[in-house]
């Protein structure tokens, strides 16, 4: 069985963190990737949680509670292009995940943009670990999508292939513009 | 640790193919692949091996012997356009696997072609059993190669989405043509 985008996001995010690792969910949305991040880096870890809108952060907070994982999460109501302000940059970390589009459920003209999320891979690729991934689930149905995809496609294209593995893991024979995986790795 | 095509191809084998099954290796080589595909489907299965040049048949099958797993396999030094002759309609494959480009260490002008492949792929499809894979690992840096890839590809973006999956697996940032993964699955 051939996994989705979204599920095999997951499957390398299993993969790769530990207990006591440093993580970001740079799109925290509806707590789904902030739990799976939670209960991988355990207690002794740390998930750094961005979200610039209320109702997501809400929402994952009384999801972590329900779900006794709030002690490793620390979640900022910000964009994730702060994310130097938040991680120093001495810290290591181990894999960072993004779903770029909007809030499912919630207000479909608030939606990542291109500019600031490549702001905000540049400072996470500048303290991922060596093995660290940084994961990016691009959805671009929606109106916007496609210039953030080009976007982001172009900045993972030139990452130097001496520091980085780039893979893309995309259906290709669908009509209706399933998400796609960008999965950067640190040599 | 991100796999390359190769590795990844294997991975999805692994997962897929069982003891007593049927599957195909339609590109024999130096039978890296008929050694995997032989110990997966075991005394009780039969992998179908195809390859047009007498080294690559010869070469897998000492192979073969070395390693005890003659029984299950069935080799063929003919072209993988001629799979019908060999394997009845009826007859359910739960896997094959292609690997496109020239023999390594052979005779490097002895290249696949888009046209025969596509014949193969045709037939084979017609037999997949549902959940069943074909895997086409795709090298495309040599010399015809180009115009082979773009022919598998144009004809993978083609395949009804009612009745097929259809994954590429590519590292994008890479300037050597490293191999990128097709993989089609039966709904």
């Amino acid at each position: 069985m051939i996994e989705n985008a979204l599920r095999y996001s997951h499957t390398l995010l299993k993969n790769t963190v530990v207990r006591g690792d440093k993580v970001i969910d740079a799109t925290v949305g509806n707590g789904g990737d902030t739990i799976l991040l939670a209960t991988l880096v355990g207690q002794t870890g740390t998930v750094y949680g961005f979200d610039i809108q209320e109702q997501a952060i809400q929402t994952t907070k009384e999801k972590l509670m329900l779900t006794g994982l709030s002690e490793q999460v620390e979640l900022y109501q910000q964009g994730h292009e702060t994310v130097a302000d938040i991680v120093p940059e001495k810290t290591e970390i181990a894999a960072a995940i993004f779903n770029l589009g909007y809030l499912p459920k919630g207000d479909k003209s608030i939606i990542t943009q291109g500019k600031t999320t490549i702001q905000s891979l540049n400072e996470i690729l500048l303290r991922l670990r060596k093995s660290g991934l940084v994961l990016i689930v691009v959805y671009y149905g929606h109106e916007g999508g496609k210039t953030e995809k080009e976007a982001v496609l172009t900045f993972a294209e030139q990452l130097p292939q001496e520091s980085f593995n780039v893979l893309q893991y995309n259906f290709i024979n669908q009509r209706n513009t399933p998400p796609f995986l960008l999965a950067i790795e640190k040599k």
